[in-house]
This record gives C-alpha cells, sequence and structure tokens, in this order.
C-alpha cells in the first residue's frame, strides 16, 4: 500500500520552494535580472578557488579506489581528523576524530542527532522564529516538535515560555543561532541563562535533556564580532553543521554532527549514528567531497557581500517605517509585515516583484523573510521596488 | 534518553566490515599485498577517465552557484534527463525524467522506495541468499522483512517456498540480480515466472504488491551476456541503481530510484521520496556528481577484470572439490564451505590469510562469499594458499 503519510505531505508543499518556482517563471518573462528574489538561502557568492583546486588535484593525482572508494561507515579519517582539529583549535574543546560523524549537509546532522537521543513520542522543543523544516524533519522521526513562541523584541529566547514548556517528556532542546530566519545571533547571556536552566532541569528530571545545535551560519556574522560557541556553554551538546554557506556549496551535501566530549554517552553516540545511517540510506557524503573540504576546513568563501547587504537593506527597511531587528548574522533578515496577514502582504510584494517569504512557516505570523545571499547590485536596485510597494499599497 | 535501539546495534557490528577491517590489521603485520581480502566489495578498477575529466572541466568551466547550489528537491533536471533517456534506449520502457529519483547510491533509493510503498507492518518478502544490510534497511522502517529460502541447487527462487510466504499483508517482493553474494543473474524464466505469481496475487489481494528491484550489478554480466530488465516484466516496478559498481565509485554515492512508468500511482512516487527526503535528511546526492555522472551515463569501467577472475575461482574450487554455482555476474561467488559450520569455515581461512564471509549473514548458513573485485594477480596467487587451506584443513 503506498503511505498515506508521504501523499498527504505533497499537498503541504514547501512555500519557500513555491515561492522560489514562482520567481523563476516570473524571471523567464521579464528577465531574471527584473525579479528581486529573496525567497531562498542559496547563495550567491562563489566557492573558495583553493576548493575547486583541491577537487581537481584529488582527481589527478590520488588512484581511482582512495579517492572513489567507499568511506568507512563512521566517515573519511582525513576529515574526521580535520573537522575535530579544527574544532579544537577554534574553540578549544577537545574534539577527537572519533566525536565527529560526518553527513550529508545539516538535515543529515539533524536527522541522527533527533535519531540518537530523542525517543518516538517524545518532545524536542525549538524556539520561534524557526526554520520551517524543521517541523518535518522532526515528525517523521516520531518525536514532537513544540516551538516557543518567539521574543519579538529582540528575537532572543522568551525564557517565561520556555521554563513552562520543558517538561519530563523534553528530550531535546533545538536552537540555530546564527538564526534562520531572523538573522539573530544569540547572545552570550541567552546562551549562558538557557544553559542553567537545562542543567537545573536535568538535575530534576533525572534524565539528560541534550541541546541539539544546528549551526550552519556560525561563519556568517557581522560587525567584526563571531557567535558564541554553544558547546562551550553546555556539556550535552551535539553541534550539527553544514558547509554549505561557509563555503557556498549546498548542493554538494557535506557537513557533520560533532558530539562534544564532555557529553553523556559520548563515545557511543557516533557509532550510534552510522547505525541510525543504516536504517535512513545516508551512508556517508561523497568521498571526494570529504576529502577536498579537509583541505580547505577554515577558509570561507567571501562573506562580507552578505553584511553589505544587510545593511542596504536594514538601512531601507527602517527608513520605510518597517519594525525590525537588526541581523548579526546570516544571510536573513526578518521585519514584521505592515499588515497583520504576513501572507496577504507577501503576496502583493509579488506585483513588484519582490519574492519574499511570509513568517508563518516560521512559526512567527505577520513577519515576512528576505534572504539575501544574492548580488549586492541587485539589493541596491530591489530598494526602489520596495519603497513603490509600501508607499502604493501602505501609505 | 539515548536510543536503546540503535545502542543495541552496536553489538551486531557488521561481520563483513569487521573481517575487512581485521585484513587491514593483518596486512598492517605481513603487507597487505599477502592478505587474501575477498571481504568487501570495494571495486578495484579504476573510474573512466571520461568522468575524472567531466568533474575536472565542470570546475573549470560552470559558475560556481551553477555548480555548487542547491538541487532542486526531487533532483537536478539534467541527471534525471540523462538517465531516464538512458534506461528507454536501452530497456525500451518510456521513463521521464520525473519518474527518476536522485539518491545517495542504491541504499538510499531503497530507503526512500521502502518508506514511499511499504507501510510499517507490513511485509517485505526477500530471498536468500541475500545481501545482509537488507535486515537493518527494513528493521528501521517499520516493516518486517521476511527471507525465502535458498534454492541452494541454483540460487534461482525457491518458488514453493515463495507461494507459501505471500501473504495478505506481503506490500513488497525485493529481489537483487545480478545477486549479491551469490553472483546469480535470474532467468527470463525465473522473472516471468514472479511476475505471473506477484499479478495473480495483486488480482486476489486486490492490492499493489510492488517489486523492488535492487540493481547495482546490472552492467557486471559475463559470458557476453546482458541482465533482463526487471521491469519489462512486471508494472509495479521500482527499480533502485547506484553506480558504485559498474563506474568504481562508491564513495561518491550516486544512484536513482525509477518507478515504471506503468507502476499504479507511477506520478505520485517520485514527489513522495521528495518528501520521505525531508525526514530522513537525504536532500540529494552531491549536485557535481550528479552532473559528472550525466556525461558518462552508459559508461562503465572497465568489467572484464570481474569475469577473469570468476573464472580462475570457480575453476580453483570446483578442482578443490568444492559445490559451487557458477556466478552469471557481478564480482561475488558463494560456495558450499567444506564443513556444515560456515563461520567456523572461515575462522580456519584466516590462518592462511584468507578473507571471506560466512553465508550466515546473507540468509544462507553453511555457504561463504568471496568478493573478487580484487586485482587478477592478486586472486592467481589467492589460489596456492586455497588449495594449502582446503589440503591441510579437509583432506
Amino acid at each position: 500500500m503506498i503511505s498515506q503519510l508521504y501523499r498527504d505531505m505533497l499537498k503541504t508543499k514547501s512555500v519557500i520552494r513555491q515561492l522560489s518556482e514562482y520567481a523563476t517563471r516570473r524571471g523567464n518573462e521579464i528577465g531574471y535580472e527584473n525579479v528581486f528574489d529573496f525567497s531562498l538561502g542559496n547563495p550567491y557568492v562563489p566557492v573558495p578557488g583553493t576548493y575547486s583546486d583541491a577537487v581537481i588535484r584529488l582527481h589527478e593525482t590520488l588512484p581511482s579506489s582512495a579517492l572513489h572508494g567507499y568511506s568507512p561507515t563512521l566517515g573519511h579519517p582525513v576529515y574526521k581528523k580535520k573537522v575535530a582539529e579544527s574544532l579544537t583549535e577554534r574553540f578549544g574543546i577537545p574534539y577527537t576524530p572519533e566525536l565527529i560523524f560526518p553527513t550529508s549537509g545539516a538535515a543529515a546532522a539533524l536527522a541522527h542527532a533527533f535519531r540518537a537521543v530523542v525517543l518516538p513520542g517524545e518532545e524536542i522543543l525549538t524556539f520561534a522564529p524557526y526554520f520551517s523544516e524543521y517541523d518535518q524533519y522532526v515528525n517523521l522521526t516520531g518525536a514532537v516538535l513544540r516551538a516557543v513562541p518567539a521574543d519579538t523584541e529582540t528575537f532572543q529566547i522568551n525564557f517565561r515560555a520556555f521554563e513552562e514548556m520543558l517538561n519530563e517528556n523534553t528530550a531535546a532542546v533545538l536552537i540555530n543561532t546564527p538564526n534562520n530566519p531572523s538573522g539573530i545571533v544569540y547572545s552570550e547571556e541567552t546562551i549562558k541563562h538557557l544553559a542553567d536552566i537545562l542543567r537545573e532541569r536535568q538535575e530534576r528530571f533525572g534524565h539528560e535533556i541534550f541541546l541539539i545545535s544546528d549551526e550552519p551560519y556560525r561563519e556568517i556574522v557581522f560587525d567584526g564580532k563571531t557567535a558564541p560557541c554553544i558547546a562551550a556553554f553546555y556539556d550535552n551538546t551535539i553541534t550539527c553543521y553544514s558547509f554549505s554557506k561557509s563555503l557556498s556549496l549546498p548542493g554538494e551535501r557535506i557537513g557533520y554532527a560533532a558530539v562534544s566530549p564532555r557529553c553523556s554517552h559520548a563515545d557511543e553516540l557516533v557509532p550510534m549514528m552510522g547505525q541510525i545511517s543504516r536504517g535512513i540510506g545516508h551512508n556517508c557524503p561523497s568521498s571526494t567531497i570529504q576529502l577536498a573540504v579537509s583541505e580547505v576546513i577554515n577558509e570561507t568563501a567571501d562573506m562580507s557581500v552578505y553584511e553589505a547587504n544587510m545593511n542596504l537593506l536594514y538601512d531601507k527597511l527602517t527608513e520605510l517605517g518597517f519594525t525590525c531587528v537588526r541581523p548579526g548574522g546570516t544571510f536573513y533578515i526578518f521585519p514584521k509585515a505592515l499588515e497583520q496577514d504576513s501572507v496577504a502582504f507577501c503576496k502583493k510584494a509579488l506585483q513588484y516583484d519582490l519574492i519574499m517569504v511570509p513568517g508563518d512557516g516560521f512559526g512567527t505570523p505577520g513577519y515576512f523573510r528576505m534572504a539575501y545571499c544574492i548580488a549586492t547590485e541587485k539589493v541596491q536596485r530591489s530598494l526602489a521596488a520596495l519603497e513603490r510597494f509600501v508607499m502604493a499599497e501602505y501609505r
């Protein structure tokens, strides 16, 4: 019998993907350069040349079986070692290769982390606004995702609501900082407070509450700052990372889950992820891409463009009267819509060829997301369209 | 709470991987060239040069975002088109790109196919001997795998046992031809008979029984023959393919699920697999590898070495008195052990540096598998070790 579960899901297509497809169709009509497509987090900045050089050199020098042979079940030793060394050096936490599980991007890292530490029926708490795919990621494990309402003043954590929602059935807390869609970076104060609460509740409930930290935007932080390292604040942390954004290669599907050396069951969790892989058909990222990324492990694409884009948009949006928390990183901004119904708001914007995503799917109706991982020149041209849109519809 | 399910699985490590790791350790002691490692299906033959050329050319010519950007959820259009055209041309079945779901190898194709057409609690029947990972692949979907006992005379299908085991709760039948571990290619007669039975039972039970055909060895067939195309014989067929063996790049994780155009719900199954992907964190194979394989879609690595190896081994094994069905393809052979306990048999063989896998994990105790995807020169040298082993232990 074909699965009604997945069949029913066909009706709930990703709004982001639908908008992105609309943008492509509209681009065919009027030229894609005239569509201000802020829908998708597909980086515009090129991959570092050193990455491409590494791929070419690997193909020219390594024997075929060394380059293209099976990775061991728990990942390529070279990649695991490079990731562990890089994390240790940057964050001062003694990661070893055995604590690194290579995955096909952050989505796969989350898929393994959820299954390793959350049982079907248990709860995962996350904080609105949150990446819209989390619902599907969690639901299909049999666990339950509950979202703590947003603190819309700051998009830091709404601790009062969080403490009310935390309960004995909470197996994990899922955070994403720098945050998609808000662009906010959790402050050290926020993370410390979160860690304190989790430690206290672990004690009270008598079981672990794991912190699953989804960090694909860790390297995209503005104003010369760096994002605090989550695992430094709380022992039971599993960090889920992707090089999609920092190296601009989302299509290559390369990331990892890193289990903190101070985590309960630290030595068991990566081997368990290997077992989970057998059931979900994951079986490691591409061997070539594990090796190529190993050679550029501490590099990033040129991130400065995102900060330039953010400043342009933030200034214009506030000038136009939008309520908007200034992003500290990522390539997203999450202003309040100019009417309560953000779906209606984004629909009207389409008439000005502005493609923006309503906040509803991010658990925060009334707001909208703009992904500004596009050329600065295009962001500049979009400002006039934004102004026309606001003046015509809301003045 | 960490998952006891996956924790318990740690105790049941893959015997194949353990043997392969033993071979590596032993190789460090006496030189790997002196270890006759028949444990793992990791191809020795190099990838075609045209593949490496394609990867290099893609990196030199395509813009970064075109090469490394996100694939659409249902896969890269170029790859889907090339696969569909190749299948249509070779097998005369009108596949379209919409019926092709790109996956990270055959394991991921199976993970999606199982979830699309089998509900938790329903049964999948397969035929011994069968690839040992099938148990884990199926168990973690919540479905139940049952193995029809082998027809050890021919390693074709034991139809009497199959007909007894088929029941109303059977949602799918999983076949693997050319077969790992037996090396046998199902005859047209076998496939026709299987299809007849399935059609009759579909009618009787009033629901579909899907045929999930795992075909990573489709291109490795001996004696100038080709393997019959399963989907040509039965409409409700989902073909799961990997380029791991045909192009010698198992570490790159590239394959697909192809839904027969004549399959029930044909137009829904690939989109459903896209939904399944969200839950298991799959999200397409590497974009570069989808594009590179698209350029060499009808090529293969040099497969002749496997036939040469098979002939050497088959002749020696029969000369030494082994009962052995002659493989029609793959790079496996599955002789009967010289004592009832094939684990004990394989353990004794280790003293002669012969690494072979007991049949128990393949659902067929009393037999053993040799994977001969290694250099012919090494197969030749192994023959004396085989002879010493048999003469010393069983004469």
